[in-house]
């Protein structure tokens, strides 16, 4: 049932007892901080990464332009790692059990990135204070976006090799329909994870913004759709994307969804209205 | 879905159309062959190439003398890779898309064995073929006892720090009820699956050994129950396993499986007859 049970929200049933597997800490772990031109580099750097180090590659962050500098320039004690500016980034962690060569693997990659023209500059951590603070700069995009007035948000997911397409594809897309509207896509590329946020125009109305939220949700989601993608990538259906759900997944399955919610929860008791 | 179809051996549905995630093949693969003293060695040698080499451990495979001697009498071509004869072997595969750095961690994998007094001797193989030979022995085990007489199979799991504490337990129970009978049990560690093969007596009369087939079986069972493992492991239920099922399976779960089979397949057309 474990599969059945994730993302189900406690629909279908209470978790008693869990087994939990254990693995032992890391004994290396080398973060890079890399400048790059766009998504499609970005993927290919990831895929380069995982023809060479596959397994170890425990984080490939995607961050653009725009959400570096919403967290240096609103978040206290983050600074941009590069000394020039770059159209896209991703934080990249490796992480192995084996005590060395990690820092060698790392740098190939990233020797590779720049011979394959996808790497403009890179920074590897030199320490682990220095890893935190690229972690700390990915952990803020989100939160200062809050600073740059109104965001519409989508946490969307479409196949790995298709993230780059939907980025400049959804961009172009809510950037047609505001005028000035800053889309801040960012996340986690190596799961397709986009979290697909728009900043307000910088000198637009808050509320006249948002209003358009259903709207710009739409738009956004037709384009999801179309690549074979999710409306809700890692932050569940819950209330807000309940009416949604019904409107983009397939009737069989929703049908589905609907009776093995009633088999497992005859009295519908289980976190009542979330999810169907 | 996913997890709800593994093992429902086709009576949920029907598997239309699959996506594949593709990783890149190893650029390094190591293998070695080590005798040991017991299973609870293997066991100690096991938890040390995962903390020494987590994810890249893909083959930990335990057998036993009698099942070494098995392969190399009747299996053409199968020979044992070290010297002297040892109570327990295992078959350890590394495999790493770095292309470097593995030799030297399986050596010294083994050489913390060795120090550790786990490890009584080792091989590494030197070429493919060499690692070939290693597998070949492993996947003879199986095939050749049945050139011993009749034998008496389990295809159980049980948690990874339990296997030795039940193969030894599991061993004395059916040596105790059918004297001079010899069990086999090998397989892979370190997912707790434990092919319990039971192989008769040598000079006992093979039909009067298999009659005690589910006498032995409830026994072994009983053991594994107590463990808190499944009485299959990767062969499935089918139909040989379909009234065990019923008896070793909690009430609960199993009207939550007939309901789950009545809700997907309420015509009963789904591979009729088995599992449930």
């Amino acid at each position: 049932l474990r599969h059945l049970f994730l993302g189900a929200e406690g629909t279908l049933g209470i978790i008693t007892a869990a087994v939990l597997k254990l693995f032992p800490r890391p004994r290396s772990v080398e973060t890079a901080f890399v400048g790059l031109s766009s998504p499609h580099g970005a993927l290919a750097l990831f895929n380069l990464a995982n023809e060479r180090a596959g397994g170890t590659v425990t984080g490939f962050e995607l961050i653009p332009r725009i959400g570096l500098e919403f967290a240096v320039k609103h978040a206290p004690g983050c600074r941009d790692p590069l000394s020039g500016p770059h159209p896209w980034y991703v934080l990249i962690e490796l992480s192995s059990q084996t005590w060395e060569g990690l820092r060698r693997t790392i740098e190939e990659i990233l020797a590779a990135g720049v011979e394959q023209g996808l790497v403009r500059d890179a920074t590897i951590a030199a320490s682990l204070d220095h890893a935190k603070a690229f972690w700390l700069l990915r952990h803020h995009i989100a939160g200062t976006q809050k600073y740059e007035g109104g965001s519409i948000k989508h946490d969307v997911s479409v196949p790995v090799a298709a993230v780059p397409d939907f980025i400049v594809e959804a961009s172009a897309k809510v950037e047609a329909m505001i005028a000035g509207c800053r889309p801040c896509p960012f996340g986690h590329l190596g799961d397709g994870n986009v979290h697909f946020n728009i900043s307000q125009p910088l000198s637009g109305d808050r509320s006249q913004f948002l209003a358009r939220w259903d709207e710009v949700n739409a738009a956004v989601f037709a384009i999801v759709e179309r690549y074979g993608g999710s409306i809700s990538a890692e932050h569940g259906i819950g209330v807000m994307k309940r009416e949604l759900l019904a409107r983009v997944k397939d009737p069989v399955a929703l049908a589905l969804m609907r009776s093995l919610k009633r088999e497992l929860d005859p009295n519908g008791i289980l976190n009542p209205g979330k999810v169907l």
